[in-house]
């Protein structure tokens, strides 16, 4: 079994039904990656203690979901220098238009790779996260292009 | 010389001139208070170490001000046991919506006091800081209370 | 059993399954509280002669919650030098985006705290009472502290 | 010189450049108004008093200016029987958006008759208050009806 | 049995569940109306001949209900010199944010009496259509006062 | 010089300067067009005469553009069978998105052709009315084909 | 049977819920067409392919639909001279807002012809392909005309 | 000279002044790239071959901004297995809101990584791609973590 390269981190366990796309997609891919409930206003230690850790520990890149004032992928971003890839998790109230704009908008200096709200864009961050991670691992590339072309192949021409 | 009780933070230089008014207020009605700029994402390791020390320091309120995705308010008191007001800063692109909603939208758990967007948000900071003290320094109630009622008074009639 | 230092007040009775969050999260920190239902448009009298009123029955912080054109929390810091702590309730077309504009927007000169729309501001209109009520209150800031303490402890690590 | 009929209220003198609009077109239809400065927020005294009184003093409409958490058309609705005609007076970030829906969302009980964000509502505020007045006043129907259709035919052809 | 003096029109039959609100203060303030479904799109010719023909009918407020881009209130003021009181009914993707900003944003010239989005505005525009008619109409003017202590006494002060 | 097949008509004169821009489109491609002030609320009487006579004058396709409550592109296209393409001017305060949802949001059964907010909007409601015409004008088709390939060579490479 | 003239393409089979609207509205007007599953992100070959061939095949107009991101409708428009309609289909957290501004802000030069979000959008996109079609086709014409005035008729005067 | 390894591309020179910050900071981080003007809309041919050709010529990642209907980012990342970066140019109506939504709402299967609306969102697109080629370039991560002690320690504690 590999070591993860990828960390999936959210700001809290309601997160997950949303963020397992990005592990469907990891697992789809061949990349390994671990999993954890890292809440930037509950455990601020903990956020900077795993984030700061991970490259440490072999940690390319980090996948962050949050909703509603989410500050994860933010902070997460501020406090290391590998890539962060956001999750903006739909609000009740809302439907993830406060997430996204808590997320996207980022001062000059420290950037986020933000996803569509929701399923989406957690699929997709697993996407991004592996096409990171192809520039330079070439059997990962060539695993990325074979998928990409299955899913072009998959999408039926009669509308029903 | 008083030593401050409040302490007005902010994201960014820029954002001074908004923050500005919540001096101006806490300068009327009397209370002893400190600026900084902290940043959430470009000083991250400042945040920690500024707002964790600030209860020793004597600060009781925290007023945070910052602008799209604002995450210093947040953050400051997720870090803290004392009462943060936050001041959404106005944004270039989406005046403020991001800021606003990047800064009230907080979980279940760890609150800020919101304010309005931009200058009468400054200003309200100020006011409400005023007011969380009052309640244990009846010269300050005294105080706003005169304030509140000159405000009231200096309202005209007259529409021009 | 104490007497009450925080009145939550709500437009209607519709507000009260969110509005009960307060009042949990107080009983949970032992900060004695009262509950009743105020309407700044369909009651203005009945505002005005409570609002007026609490200070003198001992209420040092108000909680007020209101949906859709929502005046309850504005109108209630224009009569009182008390601290208002507001919380927008969610809206059945707008999904509280109006409730939150139409009490985040104050003019300069008079406050409320504004917190998340729904549940997680309600919960959390508590929190910021029961923290500015600990800035004179030794015991209420113990027990503030270990509840934060316990939150933190609470997060899972593992997603599921 | 008549007595006024309509009451053009406003909460600043700042909105006064915005509400002189209804003033312009009252004017024209030759129906009497008074103006005057009221402030929800900084003079809910003054704001009691004065709608109270004013059916009393021959008042029959109401308009009501204000912008941001905009509360004095809605609050001078509750404290009435005469129609009351509001007016979002644009903000400097959201451009009335919040003056608007602070206005317009009332619940169900309490009316009021919302005109457009800005100049063209403020002049449709006196266009409303003289239609609603027409209705029991033959000569002004008549010069409405004119004014209408002096309106109508002063609406050029030509592009340029 | 009376003559209507007010007409509720609206765009479909789908808009009654909505506009029956309005329908049912008036029943309850003793105003008589008449309902009927009016397309500005579809029946453009029915509108120009309804709406011209109200006032010789006895008409005296109109109150039109319409959703998405609704055009029915302004088509209808635009036509005739009598008030129109408009709702936005709801809509099935925007939530009626495109129903209010399609009636309420008038041009200079012609004004509707915008109530909210939805059956607290159906509600709304019986209620305001009430004071317009109660301003020449000492019986309704006695009845709508007394409408509104009853609902100020019905205002409970339990929250449960 | 031929007979206009297009017509360009706007609800005010103040919308000309962007309005101009389909006149400009439809002169570089050699379509005959009129244009005319139509307003759906200050001149109803002259929108129903002008757009139930436009087919027989030979108008094949009307241009309409109109901001804020924009009833004119949705009337037009209730009283013909010809196709209406429809421009939303930007308004002062909400910058289109008003004029957008007034003008696209159209019940099912009466269809307009909406194009973007302002100025590119303008200019493309001539592109697609020279692209419907070129469907039975086979000069027109040629014509419009060579001036994409134009338009696309045009394109710069370079950034300055 | 005919040889279709109009080309019903989606991004998703996810999308024929909503556009079989317009297959409807072709069917009761007698206009032959062809259905299929196209999508910009994960087929842009065979968009390329089957937009740049469909003039060639008899397409005189295409219908496309699409969500979120909705880039299907301005890139077939980029790539051929025949009029686009556009159909901007509900979103699951924007519920179409993102759909629309994607579709509907195209750039001065290629243009689309938006309809509603959703299900009346797709209908109208069938409305507007046959308005367009019959511009040059007499026959069609006259069914058009034939529909509107049934569709006229069916409106209900009664409310329920 | 090095070889370009980045590509930014942009869909008109309208947006190069905000694009350049992109290539402000891949400058002070020692990043080769190239710059070039390709529109989705106006020259679709030219995207298809430079994004196809960009991975052949050595460029790693693609850097995309554009605005309104912003459909370059998003036609790239589905033309390529290498990264897409996303800025959202402002717009001249909407603010960028309309690009943002554009860009970042991409259906499961095609990610970009999108960053905030304008200037800010420009020079972070330079921070991403930097982060991600960072990981396999170790003279450039040192580089990079240099860049950001060096961010950090210019932040200014004093507000003036």
């Amino acid at each position: 079994m590999q070591d993860p390269v990828v960390s999936i981190i959210m700001g809290s366990r309601s997160d997950w039904p949303t963020m397992r796309l990005a592990a469907d997609i990891l697992d789809e891919l061949g990349v390994a990656y671990e999993t954890q409930v890292v809440s930037a206003h509950r455990t601020p230690q903990r956020l900077c203690e795993f984030v700061e850790q991970a490259p440490g520990r072999g940690i390319r890149v980090i996948i962050a979901g949050a909703g509603g004032a989410a500050h994860l992928p933010g902070m997460a971003a501020a406090m290391t220098h590998i890539p962060v890839v956001a999750v903006p998790v739909s609000s009740r109230q809302l439907k993830g238009l406060d997430s996204l704009l808590s997320i996207v908008q980022m001062p000059k200096g420290v950037a986020v790779a933000t996803q569509a709200i929701g399923e989406a864009g957690a699929a997709n961050a697993g996407v991004m996260a592996a096409q990171i991670l192809a520039l330079s691992d070439a059997e990962l590339s060539k695993r990325f292009i074979e998928w990409r072309t299955r899913q072009t192949d998959s999408v039926p021409v009669e509308v029903e």
